[in-house]
């Protein structure tokens, strides 16, 4: 029953549970105590600090460890904001990030400060060039994500790293994706990853402040972690967390290679094998192991059932999946298609007949759900009958607004005109990815007293 | 070699160990996701609530976990106060409350709050009545421990919830070294609690809110743990904590009674065994695992360092013991001597051979730090020489003042006065209480270009 869903959480490394089965008899104590249980905690904590900042690329007394990735955003941006408070409150982001930082972000704009989102392009990156363009003299921190946790893209991290230190501004760089695969390049001042990311245990943030960075943690005082991470230290967890991310650190080049061709398979037959879908983010520079599409005229919640039954465990981010009735922010602020989304993330080991395995039962499922929704048949040719017609989607949720807009279409001609009256948010985003993908023209939205009227010219 | 220090860390119960491997194999998935792995994690979670919500005696949907006591103490706080903020910005609590209350409540003053701190009798414990005059029409929370961390007191929390309960002002009780032993009687309003203080792992907290109780989540959003937890939920370490709380309920009566025998043992015998020693907190109203006491002319750390090497892991609030050169707030609000402190916090299980065999290595351990510091030679019978006599102790540490003021009392007559010039902190708590263990009069103290002189009248 493979589980391709790592990018949320992944199984427990064998080295993890090794580490962890013996730091709970021998790293139980506070590692503040005298004696020498406490000795031995102590040890234990200060060894897989070593480890840890080697793994990062940091000094050992730049980095903390925190109760998990969130902790360590949270604290990580709260400190950094703090301690530029003299420069100005202005923080810049990229649209993409995790919503840990999104969060933060809102919370110190309900606070007084602004915030910067740095759009990305088709594949999810940001521009250097563009990110230069929103810091200003009063910025005092940016954050960039070291690889998008939705569609793979590797950001310039480098890159962006040297025009924030050109301006003065730290960046705090969100490795949460990316750390288990190698340490984040360039001058970066804080970052923040996430053990259980890893095949660590959860429980387990990493927060690194490069010395002269100014920070000032914020929250109530604790003399534990160099007053950055309050509460009793998860001693056996980090000791597990430390160990895995040296193991897997060990085998990463070959593990990444191998995904990568298995990756590869997915993104080449996905397009091949299923009809209507589009494949996201970038073709080379992203993660080995992640790969995101979208396949049109599918409810993302039926598809995953369908997978789940099938044996595959995937994520998504379309609306119809979430509590929140709200496409995913990265699919929308690259500007493609949120309906019908699935991201495949391998965890380490994959074998290529699991995916393959995959790519057999994905059409199925994808079939099963359209069928349910009557697609194809609701699609299938018919006549013109008007020069423009408008179509009442109101009440309907993804992805029937696009699958009425594309029964619609063929009743005009080639230079008429669709209308979709939508009362739900993910039509904002899909309708116009859905013109992008048929060749046809997107013309604009207008909102009208119950939602908005998309209009579309047939063009082929 | 004992370990008897369960009020600072417990080992790992044999229950929770158990089920966090089973949690390890079958909870480490996202349980919001809608595979089967995130379901099963689902599953366990909300079973994990359930039996922990049990143990506290409130409702499934009133408790959340936090990555420690800590947190759950910070959030708790924090978000009780934003929900109260139209009330006014005063909050009230212990003078003896766990640093994690007093740092919370430190950083609202710092951010234009006012705070209050109750008094505590000599035997640590608050009074219901000096508690309800310190509430005011503008008292946003109130804050009480149930039991005291180092001394064992047990607070009359279900009294002093009445109190609030009448002055409309929530009760917050931090329950972390008392709820292992039972739920916490009484009307209080939100409640604090550490699983690793009661045999669970490291890495959660319990936090709950009573359903009415008005109450504002600080710090960014985040949709887990009804957004009053933030981060990945550490489920294996939830599991564990949830199903060893049950088995130490499960055994709690028996064993305090056991316990309380060996605790009443140290107390009575450590008082004959050895000489000029004070046994602090309540004898009654206490924990049944926990006794603290304090010994004259001794340096906390030595005395730690020998029962170290005799076998014996204990902790203590002396200042010697800790970086900060100051003594434990605890003592100092009791007004009880912190010198040679020793706290004894026995974990389950604990046999009387273990304690018999501490009790006779107490009294060795102790005679051999008074040997070192040339206690009981100086403190030998001299005649008086004059009527008062000035000591010098500028520049040292605790316990030397009090060992030169031993040694100078017996250099006036009955009715003369010694005065004590010391620059360290800890003479201010331990020359008065050295006086009404020895029955002498303290007169004051009077602040010097260096440190400050404390005045004593021979009397015996």
């Amino acid at each position: 029953m493979p589980y391709f869903d790592t990018a949320s959480a992944a199984p427990l490394h064998p080295v993890a549970r090794q580490a962890l089965q013996a730091a709970l008899d021998e790293g139980w104590a506070d590692p503040a105590r005298l004696y020498r249980e406490g000795r031995r905690a102590r040890l234990l904590l200060d060894a897989a600090r070593e480890a840890a900042a080697e793994a990062v690329g940091c000094r050992a007394d730049e980095l903390v460890f925190t109760p998990s990735g969130t902790h360590a955003v949270h604290a990580g941006l709260a400190g950094a904001l703090a301690g530029r408070r003299r420069v100005g409150g202005h923080l810049v982001v990229s649209a993409v990030e995790h919503s840990s930082v999104l969060h933060a972000a809102q919370a110190h704009a309900a606070a007084g400060g602004t915030v910067t989102e740095v759009p990305v392009d088709r594949f999810g990156a940001v521009s250097p060039v563009e990110y230069a363009s929103s810091l200003t003299s009063t910025t005092a921190v940016a954050c960039l994500q070291s690889a998008n946790h939705e569609v793979g893209t590797v950001q310039p991290v480098a890159e962006v790293a040297e025009v924030c230190a050109a301006a003065g501004v730290p960046l705090l760089v969100d490795a949460a994706q990316s750390l288990g695969w190698g340490p984040v390049e360039g001058r970066w001042s804080v970052l923040a990853a996430s053990a259980h990311k890893w095949g660590g245990p959860p429980g387990v943030g990493l927060l690194a402040v490069r010395k002269g960075v100014r920070f000032a943690p914020q929250g109530p005082a604790d003399e534990r972690e160099s007053g950055r991470s309050p509460g009793f230290t998860n001693l056996p967890a980090v000791v597990a967390a430390a160990a895995s991310l040296r193991a897997v650190r060990a085998e990463a080049d070959a593990e990444a290679a191998r995904l990568r061709v298995l990756v590869d398979r997915i993104r080449r037959r996905v397009a091949r094998l299923v009809p209507d879908v589009e494949v996201v983010g970038h073709a080379d520079r992203r993660l080995p192991h992640l790969v995101t599409f979208s396949c049109l005229y599918v409810d993302g919640e039926s598809l995953l059932h369908g997978l789940d039954r099938a044996g595959y465990s995937v994520s998504s981010g379309s609306s119809c999946t979430s509590s929140t009735l709200t496409p995913s922010h990265v699919l929308r602020a690259m500007g493609v298609l949120s309906e019908g989304n699935v991201r495949v993330s391998l965890p380490r080991g994959t074998s290529a007949e699991e995916v393959n395995g995959f790519l057999e039962a994905l059409p199925r499922a994808v079939a099963e759900v359209r069928a349910e929704l009557g697609v194809p048949e609701a699609l299938s040719a018919t006549p013109p009958v008007a020069e423009s017609v408008e179509v009442d989607a109101l009440g309907l949720r993804c992805p029937q607004p696009v699958i009425e807009l594309a029964r619609a279409i063929g009743t005009v001609p080639v230079g008429g005109t669709v209308t979709v009256l939508s009362d739900d948010e993910v039509a904002r985003l899909d309708i116009p990815a859905w013109c992008a993908m048929r060749g046809h023209d997107y013309l604009g939205e207008t909102p009208r007293p119950l939602g908005s009227a998309y209009r579309v010219r047939r063009a082929v």
